[in-house]
């Protein structure tokens, strides 16, 4: 494998790192938003987003850049590959964060009401998935993204928990339905964050193991 | 370009058609199982999603190979590459289907109650969205992906409907809270499921044209 190669995947690696950042300051600024009413960091939030769209098209044109060289090797391909995935998932996880903006702007417009949902530990849960699956790409650590997989359980029971206390929340106060329904999506977006860190935890393990192991066969083995 | 990488291309485009009949007909299933509250076809929806995760993995294999093989030209490259997001995204629409099986296997324990959203309506036009951009896909037809971005808007509308109608549904009847929840919770799962066939129309875009159009600046030009 050429130096050339093997200094772009190098900076393919560091521009990732980079994006995941991004990502995660999205998550981060939404949930924020949320937690103290404060539309201004919404607007953050979509700024965010088409800061994250152009480093997708970026990285993509540098990942086909990296493929259009002579004959990468089987497990550089995987990497590749990977990272490819990586991009998308890091993508959407800004199109979830703006789906949570969207959700506090419409709050904001209703009188304020607690809902039963621990949204700030799960908007912690869900970036820490995001940084440990971007250090376990950095770091080729296949144990560190299975690690993530287990933290996804946590995030599902959270959001499985929140589905009940809504609704019987909303059956005693239905007043308060259209908070309690915001909060809960904003419950499943969070979720959904978890997944995209999942798919990139599952997309190193297909990468580090040159196997595949994903649909959770891992708890097989 | 050898004939031997113009005909794995070439299975490797039937495979995916293939694939997107599968993950189709998650969708059909699913939401007839809403419809006729017949748990079987839940059943049915469970077992399709194993079939279709190991096609993912066996298509992740043929994309390695085409990739491992000489030199691909750069449009070749950009197509591989769209292909290994679609496939992605199909997996993903099998994921949604499974959680729309499980929020009907949940319905089947409550009393019956008419929600209103129109979810066999989203469920045709998600899966024409679906059908439409792997036929774009394989007749490398930008236009036809385009057609498919439309089709979002259209899904977005009943979806956001849905939202409010739900709302003020479970206002006027609490106690069928849970019932209107899963219906919402499956219409947001048709509409990512529209979400996926949007990725797929601007990964085909992207490759046809061989030009970033993707994010929704197609309607600037």
């Amino acid at each position: 494998m050429t130096r050339r190669f093997h200094e772009s995947l190098e900076g393919l690696r560091q521009e990732l790192t980079a994006m995941g950042g991004m990502a995660e300051r999205a998550v981060e600024l939404a949930v924020r938003a949320y937690a103290e009413r404060d539309q201004s960091l919404c607007r953050q939030v979509f700024a965010g987003e088409v800061e994250i769209n152009s480093t997708e098209r970026r990285l993509d044109e540098l990942v086909l850049d990296l493929l259009a060289m002579q004959q990468p090797m089987a497990v550089d391909l995987r990497l590749i590959l990977a990272v490819s995935k990586c991009i998308a998932d890091l993508e959407r996880v800004g199109d979830q964060a703006v789906n949570i903006a969207e959700c506090v702007e419409q709050l904001l417009t209703l009188p304020e009401f607690e809902a039963p949902v621990d949204l700030p530990a799960m908007a912690v849960l869900a970036r820490t998935m995001l940084r440990r699956a971007l250090n376990a790409f950095v770091n080729a650590d296949d144990a560190e993204a299975q690690a993530v997989l287990l933290l996804d359980d946590q995030l599902d029971a959270i959001n499985d928990h929140a589905y009940g206390a809504v609704a019987d929340t909303i059956a005693r106060n239905p007043s308060f339905t259209r908070n309690l329904l915001n909060a809960l999506i904003i419950a499943r977006n969070l979720e959904r964050i978890g997944d995209h860190a999942t798919n990139i935890a599952e997309d190193v393990i297909f990468w580090v193991r040159g196997a595949d192991v994903r649909h959770h066969a891992l708890s097989d083995q």
